[in-house]
């Protein structure tokens, strides 16, 4: 079994070590991290320049793969033949949650999508951090331990293919985590607003500014999940056919 | 009426000023696009630094707006009260197809998307130019009237929430188009390689290389309806939840 780990917020982010770590318990591991932060980066495949891998050292000093490319380049080049075969991608731990409409916007989650599109399993681990107390250090502990209990099940079942799990884990220790949900995508509620100011020299600039997004408290969703203390487990798929609106659609008579 | 007019190739592509001018037909419009090409980019959203916008000038003389943010930031912008309330976002034309799992990696689509998460109804328009003639200049003029002919239906019957429409037009004169077709997202087929060179220091660099991406040619979906000389018109949605999935992972017990 070899897994490859990955992230969007770079190869020295704290949650790629720790999710690292744990994945080192279950199997043969490569590293390969983008060089920079690339958080809401969404998908993005790098056609048009060529790329530079360096081996680097994570904070444990183990080595590591980085790339100037995107999280989703640092999927392909393993899995184009940069490194052995590999079995399994895992992306995060992101230091915040990739829950609803998120999921396109993600690098975390877009990373393993592009597994998934090359035909090897992909999840993506976030850690809802964001309901920590603003003056505590993030800790990946907890949440490594919950992608581990995750990554057993999925290398003893398998996922069917196609099949991208998105994982988010609650800023809690293991024992107050309630448990571990299969859940659908809920719904995002952003509350972006524009915030237009002057430069010093008297000419606009403008800020995607307003609220932090909250989510729609639903059972049976990612967002619910989270807010009772839960683990979710979102299967994703890369087919985005609204089946429903073909339906309505087919009774369109176009105007030529 | 007002439709915004966006793309992910940049202000000055020549498919934005084709559907500009289509769309003028139609509506009130603001064009609101990249000041640079954005292709491959994915769903961004800049929020990390603020951004500038330019009013500038189309190749006809007519007035647009643009900015150094991502094509999902100039959907973003207008929406959020940069320019007066918006009803519909069409996006492109896009000189290539984005169909089958093209749709998260293409920046035309999660322009699209971007509109669709804010409430207002997203279409984007690709032109299938691949598969004209190498030394023939693109023309999007068939491909604007068709983009015309569709928004034309989608203002008379509006689309249900939630959906966006995901329209790619053969490179085939009105004329020689056998119509427009709802379809479901299809397969792509991607056949990216790896391609190690050495730069003029010995130091190696790499290319995500290999043959140009080809697709599964099915009935019913967004690929077969373009081999056959179809539009396809498909409708998308913004929850990738794999319901299928989640009835086989609820059997699954993990071990804490």
């Amino acid at each position: 079994m070899h897994i490859l780990v990955t992230n969007d917020d770079g190869v020295q982010a704290p949650g790629l070590l720790a999710l690292a770590q744990e994945m080192r318990k279950h199997a043969q591991v490569t590293v390969f991290a983008p060089d920079r932060n690339w958080s809401a980066s969404g998908h993005v495949k790098t056609l048009e320049r060529p790329l530079r891998v360096t081996e680097t050292m994570l904070a444990d000093g183990t080595s590591a793969f980085t790339s100037d490319g995107a999280p989703s380049d640092c999927v392909a080049l393993p899995l184009l033949g940069f490194t052995d075969k590999v079995d399994l991608v895992v992306s995060g731990i992101n230091p915040f949650s990739n829950i609803g409409h998120d999921v396109t916007y993600s690098g975390t989650v877009t990373a393993a999508m592009e597994a998934v599109i090359a035909g090897v399993p992909g999840i993506a681990f976030s850690l809802a951090s964001q309901d920590k107390p603003a003056n505590v250090l993030t800790d990946y502990s907890h949440a490594a331990q919950m992608a581990g209990i995750v990554v057993q099940k999925v290398i003893e079942d398998g996922l069917a293919e196609g099949v991208v799990l998105n994982v988010n884990i609650p800023y809690l220790s293991v024992e107050t985590i309630k448990g571990i949900m299969i859940t659908r995508q809920g719904l995002r509620v952003y509350r972006d607003a524009l915030d237009k100011r002057l430069d010093p020299r008297g000419r606009p600039y403008y800020w995607i500014g307003g609220e932090a997004p909250t989510g729609v408290n639903e059972e049976g969703t990612d967002v619910g999940a989270l807010f009772a203390g839960y683990v979710s487990v979102t299967p994703l798929q890369l087919d985005l056919t609204n089946y429903k609106a073909i339906d309505v659609l087919k009774n369109w008579i176009f105007q030529k």
